[in-house]
């Protein structure tokens, strides 16, 4: 980790330059520190999810509401770039997320490529990268709160299929766990359990909407299906978000979920090994959905921001960032979301 | 296994008398004879499938469209009986094959509780049971055919979703797998790649349908799904179905599943142990659907007799049936069909 | 209108007998008393939705989570009774609101066949009809508020596909538009637009979490569509919710939703005329999805009676109620209903 | 209608020049003729739909497979062009037919932009056009059999949402209802209903699959619903789908399909005025999902390829093409096309 200058780009015509108010550092960027994700061009800018003012563009640039971005503005924008609309999967499956051509800012561009992160002082947004102006009543630390676990989440909720008073259990209580019970709890959900550590991360939870919270550093792994059950009616949770990373956790989730009930796996970024399970029990007796989630798309990210601008005063939602760092100490951000010292730390280097 | 006489039964209001024309010996009746199911009632008469002429009847008793079921007439009848439509499972969640309440003829019901099993030149129908008339076109034998694996096989197709073109790839040539076959060629898809084995039901699946299959005692688990992506341009089958009992297919399944494919799950019927799962690739970055499919209720078993009828000469439906065994030679029947001498073995208590 | 005096029944077995607490005058009465609906074995008992205390049973009875009902307890019951399970629609489509056994209390049971609607000091619950207790932090008033209106909006909210932040428009602000209104809320949406009036019952729509209403006695039906659209971002709804029963309704509906929106028609319970579509336009162009909706089931009436009890406090649902009659002044809240006095009457048999 | 000389264009870089064998003449072209479609820039080229061979191509262009597209290969074409996703529609909705920057070959290019239609000797693929190879076992006429029709169907079919078994209705024998006929036959479709005329085409819907036809020159249209109904016991059809672009078709349709069906509306292609419907009896009591369907995206065509391929030799497809007609007989064309003198006619520009 060190601090780089760059000179100030040109601009391509239909790109953009941001000069960056905030910038996440999240789990993955844990992941890239210790080099566990494949093909990463070293070095590069971290940083996927950001906000930040528009400084200028090269021509005229609009937002997906056909809108012209004009400089001075706050916005954010989907850290996927180049998704090809012309793969077969994006235009016969429609699962643009498994799109072959997509990059990721912060992630799979090198730092020689240009200012392709948000741990930066400006970030160049290459043509057709997708904005998302920020609506002036939603702060940029509101937004971060959320950073790219919202619409992760947000995701992981659609495909639950979730229906006024069904009750959720969620795995996990990291940024994507927080924000998956935050938004089930938006969506009307009946009792939320989240399952997690340690007991701040638990504690925010109940901010934003959890029933009951099970400290897993407390209640071991074969006890928790049957906590689950405890408190959904003896039957078990009607939906399950997995939000860990740990392989583990599956074996437990598919056991809380009732039975025809829908599971969702969306923490499982990284590969973190294997799990056994009992395909009988677990799967088949069960008639259990299992719906597997991966990324997101423009439409995760645009309507995450409408729905926390709408419902920014109902939950407590900036406690989620503890803390704002410096560039300089970007170091001693990862650390602490590495060690859980933090829920959520974001860069903002313009302090 | 032992012949027994009953005395011809009383006919409570409501219930109909059967003389049995043929019953199904299943893989169901194999793990009965070895005590494989929890809390089975022995002695027990089986067979859950099975065609009979209506004897006679207590009162006016109609089917599913309304109309009497008549003396002389060749019928069918769910095997699941007492779903209750009063519980939490078939009122709230509609899964009523999740219903605490149902039993199943040939499986549930012990020998002192009647004639509630195929295996017997009499069949008493109680009360409630569900009656579903074969058309004349239908022969007894091609119906045993399709047995209890046809409506089995229906259930996992509906849960699959499949669209016209799909490619999809079947785990598995025994009964279940056949019909999946047949089914999912009846319905449009694509490419069918069959995995299973012996080479005699593989013969089976060409002639019902398949356009590959690929024998399991010749190509290892590592290999089988990189020869399912070679046949299916490289990314995967669209849609694969798992009618093996045999945990370790869940690994081989999902990986031959394209990305954001739909995997169904229809044949762990019994506790065969774990299997291990890599949750980051075999699930979240395939951003995969997991649909798992537990017993069938009356519209599998309906739906599937008309379904034959009407392609009753597309296929060669009656070779599935092996052989026809008396009464006294069940015993003989279920060695054929543990061994796999036979595709389907069927009872007929009238020889 | 008159009031009679009937013995106090005997119980078959199964049988429980309640004393009515309160019980609803809905416009389904109205439409009663003016004989606008087909085959009604006049004299009847009204109520269809009633709650009551358990005065005794013939034998044990249980509620759809197994449990013994007790005399003492407070319930409502579905009012739809003598679903089959057994016919085509109930078993093959699985659409058991189209179940042609289905009767009602209130609607298709004559006075000759005994206490079989909620207008009365007690009813007669025949066995299998399916009860649900009030959890005791419900009161029977708060329940009443939702009365029919509330499973019946949420049965058109499930078949909506409601998704977090979508905007909704609902036509209608009787007792079905404005529980459409508060469990669209509950669900998530974006912009709620309300249509209708007169305006106490739209003050009434935005303390149930209406952003913005219009006055349907202001604004003509051809500006309807367009105020829609100025509200929701220039492109209308994503969904539409038609709660009105007056067949005009349609062609605004349609017009005031997006392109590849979704238009839920709930409303139109009795025959009131024709409407003229375009379908070009309407329908083809639009690429929309219509779904009509159609009675309810235990589901709605179980669910729906632990979101408000979820949910009690958070909107004045008991202002819905706007008065409590007694049994002699039956024919008094049929009018004050029908000349939109009152948003919701409530008949207390016991005053 | 005139024959006029063009210059062979220069290619931008990714563009293809393509040697037409053959355009369809479609209804959608009787249509221009009659300036029917708003905002056509007259003049303009006909023929969306086309197969050509390549010529040349300016720089590396593939497929949606990713696979170099050759000179000498045989080809088709998505006909529509520009789809940007980039807007709300195509990224938020992922409603991509309704994408307002769509532009279609033959429709909305004016002659004065180039060889952007099909009734020439040769067709210019603009950059981004998206191109699909056809096998070599698949004739060019065989594919102008289907021609646009068949993508239409195929989204119409895939809306459907067809299970094995389920009986339809089709309503039109034009191309679009031939389509549709095949379609849901080769997705397992029961009993399927044909109504339509003339007699001519009513033959071709039976050789394409369909059960019985209802000749609408002898069946007025209120005999049509209870024919149906009497075809598909007693009920109406599972499925139907409108094909007609006659707006009282709605009406029948909606009356001829079971309660709890689906009713699929793809015919309303341009403006044919208003049709009556009571949405008590035709909506809302039969509980019906309405869905209407506009345009086709690169996915429907891609896989109407694939199924056309495949079942080439399963129906009598050429038949479905009457003639083939010189450019400067296009005139004709068009004439026995609007006069239903021929089934299909397609434009051969090397005779």
């Amino acid at each position: 980790m060190e601090v780089r200058e760059f000179p100030e780009p040109e601009l391509e015509p239909g790109a953009v330059l941001l000069d960056t108010l905030l910038s996440e550092v999240c789990g993955t960027d844990v992941h890239l520190l210790h080099g566990r994700l494949a093909d990463t061009p070293y070095p590069l800018i971290p940083g996927h999810i950001s906000v930040g003012r528009v400084a200028r563009s090269n021509g005229r640039v609009t937002d997906v509401e056909g809108r012209e971005v004009k400089p001075g503005e706050v916005v954010t924008f989907l850290d996927v770039h180049g998704t090809c609309y012309a793969c077969w999967y994006c235009l016969v499956a429609k699962a643009s997320t498994r799109c072959p051509s997509r990059r990721v800012y912060g992630i799979t561009y090198g730092a020689d490529e240009g200012l392709l992160g948000g741990w930066s002082e400006q970030i160049y947004l290459k043509p057709g990268v997708r904005i998302v102006p920020l609506p002036e009543a939603l702060s940029p630390r509101t937004y971060m709160a959320g950073g790219c676990a919202l619409p992760t989440a947000l995701h992981a909720v659609d495909r639950a299929g979730l229906r006024l008073g069904d009750s959720v259990a969620v795995q996990g209580s990291g940024p994507v766990g927080l924000m998956a019970t935050a938004l089930t709890r938006l969506a009307g959900a009946g009792t939320i359990v989240v399952l997690g550590a340690p007991a701040p991360r638990l504690e925010m939870a109940l901010a934003l909407g959890a029933d009951h919270v099970v400290d897993i550093d407390q209640v071991g792994p074969d006890e928790r299906p049957r906590v689950v059950r405890d408190l959904t009616g003896g039957r078990g949770s009607d939906i399950t978000i997995e939000c860990t990373g740990v392989p583990a956790a599956i074996r437990e989730g598919l056991r809380m979920t009732r039975d025809a009930g829908t599971y969702v796996v969306v923490g499982q970024y990284t590969d973190a090994g294997e799990v056994a399970l009992n395909p009988h029990w677990d799967l088949n007796r069960k008639h259990l959905d299992v719906r597997a989630c991966w990324g997101i798309d423009l439409s995760h990210l645009h309507r995450g921001v409408q729905i926390l601008t709408r419902h920014r005063d109902r939950f407590p939602w900036d406690e989620v960032v503890s803390a704002e760092y410096p560039l300089a100490q970007a170091a001693q951000a990862l650390r602490d979301v590495e060690d859980r010292r933090v829920v959520k730390a974001v860069i903002n280097p313009r302090v």
